[in-house]
């Protein structure tokens, strides 16, 4: 039998597992041009949630009664496509499905030599790339500038800081537990970090530890940390609004202070990232990535879930901050 | 005598006239280098309001018990300065008073055979080159796309608008009068106007404006006009946040809605704009603003108020929208 995850009803609010269903089929079996996938590690992201809403989005809403999908590596155990073999490790968009057929549209063949299989889901991956090319395309980092980055322990945040080291810059991040700042500042090389659950006054926590001022926040959560980053943003800052978790499970249409005063005063330049809209440049930008990488000049964190059945469970972790860097349920 | 007008307070909430001062002083007279100016026009903006707060602006702020200043068109009276002659008309940041004293650092010519001496404060000055490098840098207008503008009949609205007209845009305007729409719409080319103060929902007036949705938003007024703005932005808008006369007043901090899901659901660019920013460019933006002017391509509207002792009440007067274009104060 094949075991799958459909999404049972749209949540509102913070989602719970009722808001998933498993559901077994049977094994599919494949035709000319087809090839059967066997998951092997399943990708959880926060901007899921966004897809479990039936309102419009940069991607298509999930349905109900329809199983989920999101980044996968499979191996492929049998092929009909001249394209793959019997052996093949593939990344795409793929069901929640311990098995799948696919035509091989939109699959990209992974090296498991060249690094280990969920580094494909991570660093060299979607968060990877979030990470560089909004860096690249809105943050335009300088040499000696202040990069602030939330989420800073997430699969995202924590290459952000990396590359911003690199990058011959300040680096400060911002996570929500001790052992997440230690990491930050410990394991990844930031020069500083801030638990924003224990710190009273977020803004003045930032101005302490970036005296120069904000030149590039990379925004992950939104909200009220976004204000307190704006609050100490220098003329002709940028910010990389590339996620706002702490705001993706409102019911209400969330209020905060109104920036116009700032963006006007300060010259500063804000812009919604979505990895999507540079697909051309993925290519380059996972060159770049990997090069780092065998040069060890970045690391990348996983938290690894064993089980299937625990893949609604990873998801709903995310939003409580379970994970140090990315988040992914092995099959 | 020489009459001058000091800020006697800084304004909380609305300034009111007891917040300027008239003062009687002798009139300068002239050392080597130097030059006697006499005022003919002066320039009121909103912009001025920012500068009566103590607090960190884009340009440094006023001090109580010294006077205004802001741009102001003058002729030479008396030149010990080379550059100089008497009956040259010059323009320039200046003090409020009748008559000073100038070492000439600053000034420009301006002359008086090419164009009106107040097309120089309007557009051919600041709010003309506003407008034009505010779309150049970034709004960034591609022909067949939707602008949309507040503060329409404004000095920089109304040449935003007739912008975005030669270059192949639909041009939606909001103002705060059906005087103004109608000024909009028949006079300077705008393809619809929306008069905010007698339109109960602002953002489903925008989107029957915009069918197509709003490409570029230049923002005068911030608020919930800005509000209304990105509930109808495009995938890949850019908004200018150019003024935000709705919130200059303001003595607490005003409050919205946020916006981090809009952005991020639709690759949204918004940036800052101040003029200042560009000194390099003034050249060339006066230059295309003064051909298309001489080729009847863009029109400029001008509200003229007679005498110095009216200079405070016609600034008061630009937050109660009672200016159509540029409003000027000719002594």
């Amino acid at each position: 039998m094949n075991k799958t995850i459909y999404l049972r009803s749209r949540p509102s609010g913070i989602p719970t597992l009722n808001d998933f269903e498993f559901k077994e089929e049977n094994k599919p079996t494949v035709e000319d041009g087809e090839l059967l996938l066997k998951s092997k590690y399943i990708s959880v992201d926060p901007y899921l949630r966004g897809r479990m809403r039936s309102g419009e989005s940069y991607i298509e809403p999930f349905k109900v009664n329809e199983p989920i999908e999101s980044g996968v590596i499979a191996e492929v155990v049998s092929s009909k496509n001249p394209n793959f073999k019997e052996g093949d490790f593939v990344n795409g968009m793929l069901k929640w499905k311990q098995y799948q057929v696919s035509q091989g549209v939109g699959l990209n063949k992974v090296d498991k030599n060249s690094a280990p299989l969920t580094a494909y889901l991570g660093v060299l991956g979607l968060t990877g790339m979030t990470a560089y090319l909004g860096l690249e395309k809105i943050g335009k980092l300088k040499e000696g500038e202040t990069l602030l980055v939330s989420g800073a322990a997430g699969a995202v945040g924590s290459i952000v800081g990396q590359i911003g080291k690199i990058k011959g810059c300040k680096v400060v991040g911002i996570a929500g537990t001790d052992e997440k700042t230690q990491l930050l500042k410990n394991e990844l090389g930031f020069d500083d970090a801030i638990n924003y659950k224990t710190t009273s006054d977020i803004s003045e926590a930032i101005k302490k530890a970036c005296p120069n001022g904000v030149d590039v926040y990379f925004d992950n959560v939104g909200g009220e940390i976004l204000d307190a980053a704006l609050s100490n943003i220098n003329k002709f800052g940028r910010v990389i609004n590339c996620g706002a978790i702490s705001l993706y499970n409102a019911t209400d249409t969330p209020k905060g202070p109104r920036h116009e005063g700032t963006f006007i005063k300060k010259s500063v330049l804000m812009q919604g990232f979505t990895v999507r809209d540079y697909v051309k440049e993925f290519g380059p930008a996972i060159k770049q990535l990997a090069t780092w990488l065998q040069d060890g000049k970045i690391k990348y964190e996983e938290t690894i879930v064993d089980g299937f059945e625990k893949t609604p469970q990873a998801f709903l972790d995310l939003f409580k901050g379970k994970n140090k860097g990315k988040m992914i349920v092995k099959i």
